[in-house]
């Protein structure tokens, strides 16, 4: 069988999956069709920004005034963990409630190596992977994802493939502008439709940092909001907005407006739109019928600060680390009249908890075929109940640490290659912990580096191997990582490079297989359209190869053959 | 003339200086005596706790909701400094609204090394140097002091004798415990008579942490305020606590009650007295009357870390030097009905302004015939005015640094030696600066490394020196340090130890001459009682000697002759 045969045959057994589990659902009765309408469900996705980046977790210039009010109002989860310390596996981990290791959302390419879904990548969020918005449909929800996906941006992999009813958005990082010759610009698509592309039809002007994008997903947002409201339909909104990701960005009314200079502008111009969407609920008076949540995807960029990258507070090191500065996030529940005002829940929580509470929410049971990683948080939430629980540390296909109550032990240590960091990439810049931010891949599997993350939070202090609390520590760690790695079944690596990696089982697929519909603009895509996509982004032309990439210069965007 | 005579004349002048100045303050009308009566002041001083120790500023455990609701009724202040990076000049720069190079609270035993009153110390707070509570007697108010004096132990010093109506606490840090013959423990006085001593009547365990001083402390500020009240005065409370400086304790109630170990627990118990504190004054309704302001004296000792140490936050190094880490405190201003709830001053605040706002508060000028380095904080918390104004940092002897708007430049860098810091001595442990965090003392006065600490308030990224911004900068700041340098007059210091350092202009004292009252414990004090102190402490035998040392185990604690 060929390798699309396979895809296809995969595609089919998927969808029939899911008509049954649906049929299932609606059986059991969870699907609360018939029952009182199920709140919203808001998710507010930040992009690189950092645990110490809101006021209320001690940023010094204090411009986040409104979120600062909606964790007043709310919960705040000071203990709250990115699945991955890199935006699409933690996207992915967010979404499915499991761990990129097994939603294969990692790489193979190296080992500990941290991957996403660059242009260059075919892998994408695989068919039989089950998405909350996809499972919410059970429930009668509407959903939305507004901002970027990072799931694979092939056919396949399209959001309204997975759940999603709108996107307006793009599949990949606004990186740019690019010379649209060898390597297009990103794509930003309104549902099945490419609108436009970043730097082109939605400028970035990445000198003064001026771009009016966080207007443009606020506007969504806030449409969006308006007419489930008017349709009377329970709604899930993906709010994944990018403006604090390298080039950072604002708009020009708060540009300049910040004592941290763009960074903090685009701080400042997110938390505004927060206090607009969460004003609107309100206005609405949809607030108690409304949870919302607000979180990021991963730890501050620091190879980015200190003019385009954010603050991880007290931590120790950045994005791409496992170390508490590239997993911890900021974290808030708002939901008036139910979630009481001014809590703080000491609950380890996790991305993967929104799905697993996004159905808890819709009256949703998670998937009972798979292992779902994510755990409900509204008994933390409503009930200030508190559960233990693991969190586990992959950086790609390695298991680097975990944390299972005040403690985190690492199993691996690295930071950056030698290589990297002579070069000036630093993911821990003005730090150093002997023997803790290595720069060659340390192994300590049979004697981690334990840390007590109460008392040192930075994690500066190993704990002494003779100590009895060290001991005693790992007698409690041991097997709860013995079981999960006895039980867990990695899924198939979506993120290898292909020219650098195993992509078949007969080895990596040459180059050119791996381009993909947005690099296509390379003039000999433009004279011989790549047509491998398939129809699937074209709905206006199903039958036509689509060609998003065609868009002769001073002609509209279009769909079609040239 | 004998250096005693010395002495008694310098009292004399300066007792007639105070009553000529309290005469001039009472002829301008500005003494507000027959006026409203003044508002209370309540000055919450921790020590050793540093700017991240606050939930409200980061903490991740959360364990302050009493100030985080202080700060959430009043104003919090992100960028407010200490004026040393010790104690015992802090504290005498809170109190005297000057630098700690205008006051002597600083050493000539080395460039730029940072000095306190250990019992070593003769020096002390000079007598012609006007403390907030003797000025605040022009306008009617009554003074406790709770806690830490650290502004010197022999007689002269004594804060009775430095306007202070009541004292109950020690002179110095509560170190140990000692053996007691070659080196007494610390003692605790209320008012003139000691009363006890650290580890002794008022036991530490440092074992297990176990410590009733903070209830004690507690007691006496709740007593002292309730007192005030029934007899209708204007108070001024110095709350100036120690349980967070090594070693950090707590009462059994609050021991293991904490995330973040012991010194989590100190934080905890401190949380709750201020919470009793507040709550106090607001069943009285005298919290509409009654200005309160929490700080620290210095940055989170690190060398205690992680089990006896707080946190700095995002900032770098701490205690004992002049990075972020080392001299930002937490702040908050809390005056129900007069503060406006919520807000932030991003005024650039120090610990030397609660000396200045307390006068105006009081409807008093500061002194004019000095250099006053203390602004007045009512114009930025009740009215949200922001002031330009430099923060000089010193070590010592050494300008090391100074900010001004958001820019810190530093003209020294200087961690601690080398030869320290091999021995496992390291003020900034889990960092590293390249050039910045060095361990000699480096000099930049001509080309300052400038930092600017909205984006980068971690201090990791110095400006190029080649960038127009970095020249810009250079120009603001040179002059203002020009003419600070050049209008400085620098006390006479106060803290040499005698036997490294020139105390006298023929040269240093013989160590016996250093022995201080607290010191004279040892065997041969005890045989020859040391009368060099005089009566002062003595009030009842007025007449004789004071032997506040003298005291055979097993008899009542008394002041006399043998």
């Amino acid at each position: 069988m060929a390798p699309g045969a396979v895809a296809m045959a995969s595609v089919a057994a998927a969808t029939t999956w899911r008509l049954v589990l649906l049929l299932l659902l609606s059986i059991a009765g969870l699907g609360a069709a018939d029952g009182p309408r199920p709140p919203n469900i808001l998710l507010l996705l930040m992009d690189d920004m950092g645990w110490g980046d809101l006021g209320v977790n001690g940023e010094p210039s204090r411009e986040t005034p409104n979120l600062d009010r909606m964790a007043a109002e709310g919960t705040i989860f000071p203990n709250f963990y990115s699945a991955n310390p890199l935006c699409s596996p933690s996207r992915a981990a967010l979404l499915t409630g499991r761990l990129p290791i097994r939603s294969g959302f990692y790489t193979t390419n190296g080992r500990a190596r941290n991957a996403y879904t660059p242009q260059e990548i075919v892998g994408g969020i695989p068919d039989d992977e089950l998405l909350l918005p996809e499972l919410l449909k059970g429930a009668g929800y509407v959903s939305k994802i507004v901002g970027k996906w990072h799931l694979g941006h092939r056919p396949q992999f399209h959001p309204l493939k997975h759940g999603f009813d709108e996107w307006f958005g793009s599949p990949n990082c606004h990186f740019g502008p690019y010379d649209n010759r060898a390597r297009p610009n990103i794509p930003v698509y309104r549902d099945w439709e490419m609108v436009g592309r970043y730097y082109e039809e939605f400028p970035i002007d990445v000198k003064t940092g001026e771009a009016n994008l966080t207007q443009v997903y606020l506007q969504e947002a806030l449409d969006f909001i308006k007419r489930q409201q008017a349709a009377q339909h329970p709604f899930f909104l993906y709010w994944a907005i990018d403006a604090t990701h390298a080039p950072v960005y604002a708009s020009r009314p708060f540009l300049g407006t910040s004592q941290r200079g763009r960074y903090g502008d685009a701080v400042r111009e997110i938390d505004d739109s927060v206090g607009k969407i969460l004003g609107l609920l309100q206005n609405l008076r949809i607030a108690e019928n409304t949870f919302v949540f607000f979180t990021s995807d991963n730890g501050a960029a620091l190879i980015s600060a200190p003019k385009q990258g954010g603050s991880n507070g007290p931590f120790l090191c950045g994005k791409q680390t496992t170390f508490e500065g590239g997993v911890r996030e900021p974290a808030i529940a708002w939901w008036p009249g139910r979630i009481p005002a001014g809590q703080v829940s000491h609950q380890l929580g996790s991305v993967m908890d929104l799905f697993t509470t996004g159905l808890s929410l819709a009256g949703l049971a998670p998937p009972s075929d798979r292992a779902i990683d994510g755990l409900d948080l509204l008994p933390a939430v409503l009930r200030g109940r508190l559960t233990d629980r693991p969190i586990f540390y992959y950086r790609g296909d390695t298991l680097m640490a975990v944390t299972l109550g005040q403690y985190k032990a690492h199993f691996w240590t690295w930071t950056n290659s030698w290589e990297e960091f002579r070069q000036g990439v630093d993911f821990c810049p003005g730090q150093n912990v002997s023997g803790v931010t290595t720069h060659t891949q340390e192994e300590h599997t049979k004697l981690p580096l334990i840390f007590h993350l109460g008392r040192d939070p930075g994690e500066r202090y190993p704990l002494s191997f003779a100590s009895t609390e060290y001991l005693d520590v790992l007698r409690g760690i041991t097997p709860v990582v013995q079981q999960h790695q006895k039980a867990l079944v990695p899924g198939q690596p979506q993120l290898n490079v292909c020219n650098q990696a195993v992509m078949t089982p007969k080895g990596a697929l040459p180059l050119e297989h791996c381009t993909d519909l947005h690099a296509c603009a390379k003039p000999s895509a433009l004279a011989t359209p790549w047509t491998e996509g398939g129809p699937a982004f074209c709905p206006q032309a199903p039958a036509q190869p689509c060609l998003h990439c065609v868009r002769p210069v001073g002609t509209k965007i279009r769909c079609g053959v040239l």
